[in-house]
């Protein structure tokens, strides 16, 4: 009997589709992908590549075993309601967390070495030094400690820099502060001079970036938030912000993306804006993690690991 | 017989001349550090320590046997012909390599993650990704191979960029590929994506950032002049960013510093100014190096190494 293909079911643009669909077929010349509009029959298919999937789309295969998602955010994925209750495994690739750490390092390095100070001074053509701080001295506490959180972090503590993590369960890392559960947060944040977020976004953790994290947070100090939107309380920040307590924020997420252009970050001069790059899913390096967690079903009829519906991720 | 003083000869204003007297005085006090209007009878000094002195001075000191720059740069004392013909030692701190390899890596990481691309776009409101490109990819070329390139180009092969490096005399270092000579400069930059110039300013460096060196660069390359000003030649520069061949460069030196309100740099939209912050002296860590110096000289009588009249640094 012939083997059933596989269903690519996203929301992308065409050409990025046909991009992942090229990506996955070369390094699985065995299986066959499809994208939703070349399927036929819908029997025998058991497992579904998706990135933010057409809504109801999935519950019309019946023989779905498990789904892939071509991201790691996975919190759209767990919360509708049309998707089968079938095993959800998404994306853990080291290319990203490599990306997110890199991109993780060049927003503190550039608020540590006050980027963001002179480019405010040089729109004003000023001349002032200010006096440089080193890295032992720059307290980094992030948020959450998944594969992202553990690349960014040991990529800040080689450059010397003072890291603490925080998560939901205890972790043990060398060099670097771990803290985990309520306690834990407010321990974790106090004093830090740069806020890294990268947790999962999930019932605990949504609106976690709010005015009772804020209050312990050193004078001056730097938010980041490479996780998501709807973590951060966006009134909250403005005004922190506006009070001279936050001096600079770097956001890649939003509550709506992209962010509308009436929106008051855009020219918000203590806020770099970044079109959602921090760490982007490279289709390459992701096609091969995929292609493993496939072959290996193929061999042995185990689903990868998948997220937890409880956790939420 | 009484230790004559140590003079301390500066142009810096004087509350800074006075911050540095005062660290020198309290990781000395079996020295005696005066400034120049402090002093009676200038017989018997036979150290000068200097920062911009004032011209014609130290001439006035029958007894100086050498001079300590509090500086890493020696150029302006090098060709000062007021100066007397005794060694001049400059300023070897490891603090301030490390404070210039964290700029030149906060430079660089801001560059390779687009962060010049995203600012222009937040100015028009515009959500656009630029795909991701690996540190492999990128390669960085280094002019001078001192104490600050060395600790620069480690700390970005650490990152996993592909370093290059370019000095006057043949280096042997450990992942990183070295040039040196006329011909092995043309090399080192030929295809660099990002080229970083941390060079001494002497008549072979003086004008070395032309159009000659430039049109070996890779397309949309990054140049960072952490060096000196009179490297650069300004109308070279302008014409490559403005034929969209630089897309960006990040200046901390200028030929004249503050930088002149109505100079073009300032306004320009691919070009970062810095006000000569890269690696400030940090007169606590260069107080101990210089009292090493001076602690030395009285125990021996040998004088520190000095620089290299004929060389130039």
């Amino acid at each position: 009997m012939q083997k059933a293909p596989i269903l690519l079911a996203t929301r992308l643009s065409p050409m990025i589709e046909a991009q992942w669909q090229e990506n996955l077929q070369a390094i699985m010349p065995e299986e066959n992908i499809l994208s939703l509009n070349q399927i036929q029959d819908r029997r025998g298919i058991e497992i579904a590549l998706v990135a933010n999937p057409p809504s109801g789309v999935l519950g019309d295969f019946p023989d779905l075993k498990w789904i892939q998602s071509l991201w790691a955010g996975v919190e759209n994925l767990l919360t509708d309601k049309t998707l089968p209750k079938i095993p959800i495994c998404r994306l853990i690739d080291p290319d990203l967390a490599q990306a997110m750490a890199e991109t993780v390092t060049a927003a503190v390095m550039a608020f540590h070495r006050d980027f963001d100070l002179y480019q405010s001074q040089q729109q004003q053509k000023l001349w002032r030094q200010h006096p440089p701080v080193s890295t032992r001295e720059r307290s980094v506490t992030i948020l959450g400690f998944g594969e992202m959180g553990h690349v960014s972090a040991a990529m800040l503590a080689s450059l010397g820099f003072s890291v603490h993590g925080w998560s939901r369960s205890p972790k043990n890392l060398q060099d670097i502060t771990c803290y985990h559960g309520d306690e834990g947060l407010r321990r974790s944040v106090d004093q830090a001079n740069i806020l890294v977020n990268l947790l999962p976004l999930t019932e605990q953790t949504r609106a976690i970036l709010n005015r009772d994290i804020f209050q312990f947070l050193a004078p001056d100090a730097c938010l980041i938030n490479f996780g998501r939107g709807a973590h951060l309380v966006e009134a909250d920040l403005l005004d922190y912000i506006e009070q001279d307590k936050i001096r600079h924020a770097f956001l890649d997420v939003f509550a709506q993306e992209p962010l509308p252009t009436e929106h008051p970050f855009w020219s918000h001069p203590k806020i770099t804006v970044f079109p959602h790059i921090a760490a982007t899913t490279n289709p390459v390096s992701a096609s091969k993690v995929i292609a493993q967690n496939i072959h290996h079903y193929r061999q042995t009829g185990v689903i990868p690991v998948s997220c937890n519906r409880v956790l939420g991720y």
